[in-house]
């Protein structure tokens, strides 16, 4: 397998902490985002939308994290990333959905960019709008967490699975952004647990090949 | 069942077409989201986050649509929502997502209240934000559709699934805020095909008790 990442990007995050949980090893190709070859050929070919991760799985190109992160699961069933009930199942998903689709969009990198450049922005605006959409969906997600019955010593009972895959990246990058959040003790926890794990350290941005 | 739903949130709808494909019966309870009721007891009490829809599957409450979705698929596997092998699978959930994590969360109603009232932006500029972001959208969708062999008569093949259960509504809100779709064919043909069918039309918003 062949993965096509970003150091930063928390999307590609999601998959190489999911491929380091499953114990599988693949070639890392670096696309540099930040200085938008992302937009030039041969990455322009191979991801139309211009956004990484791409998994090449022997010629099939992959996209989307979380639709590769199920894949991941389904094709290599050890450890299980998702519980085996339907109502638990939809729990987990929902947890990182609530991140995937509530939290990250709003952040990422072309929408901070719309911010300043087309809507002409200030660099203060653009960070409060940050914290603003962390916070926010922190709120929500905290209350589950520290709620429900299913969380454990990670998102869902005791062993990291697809929940805590979303989650990490996303501390990470609130953190990155200076978010405080101090008021997301169960967050912090569950966060804390994860990097504790070889798997969760080995898909660190910083200690990726084309870290900066 | 119940579903908590508002007849405009395209994830209601969403999860309104999986339960109409599955031919399953549910009560319908209303919350007014344009009024912001959701924020008020009960409904802050079932939903945190003050978000519909919320599935209530005998006590269970589940939310995010489209985990919803996954669990009637699992829980009622007939017709299926999702093709049978890991690759196609994969396909289809990425579909779903990039509409559902790259266009939808930059459009729905809060962020855009976000651009008028904190950053106080005009109603050109926030219309103009919501058209980039369905065309960007689109147009990375409308690439894959017309160019990758899985697409049939739908989404995936010849019969309706998870993909189109997230392409219809967002079709529906882009002609509500009349972004163009004439570059996008494949994307208004499925779309067409679609809305020939009971269930999506039984899902339409315009056919909700609470409809305005």
């Amino acid at each position: 397998m062949k993965l096509y990442s970003f150091f930063r990007s928390s999307a590609a995050y999601r998959v190489r902490i999911a491929l380091a949980l499953k114990g599988l090893t693949y070639e890392y190709v670096p696309v540099q985002i930040a200085r938008g070859l992302q937009f030039e050929a041969p990455y322009r070919d191979i991801s139309p939308q211009a956004l990484v991760p791409i998994l090449d799985d022997d010629g099939e190109l992959l996209q989307q994290s979380l639709a590769i992160v199920e894949y991941l699961d389904e094709t290599h069933p050890e450890p299980p990333l998702l519980p085996a009930s339907p109502i638990e199942r939809s729990r987990v998903r929902s947890l990182a959905l609530l991140i995937a689709c509530e939290i990250h969009p709003l952040n990422n990198l072309r929408v901070l960019k719309y911010l300043t450049g087309t809507l002409g922005l200030s660099e203060e605006q653009k960070l409060a709008w940050y914290r603003h959409w962390v916070t926010t969906g922190f709120t929500a997600l905290e209350r589950r967490l520290a709620t429900e019955s299913g969380t454990g010593r990670f998102c869902h009972g005791d062993a990291p699975g697809y929940a805590d895959i979303a989650l990490v990246p996303q501390v990470a990058n609130a953190r990155r952004f200076e978010v405080d959040l101090s008021a997301f003790p169960t967050i912090v926890r569950i966060d804390a647990a994860c990097s504790a794990l070889p798997a969760f350290q080995q898909a660190a941005p910083a200690r990726q090949p084309d870290a900066e």
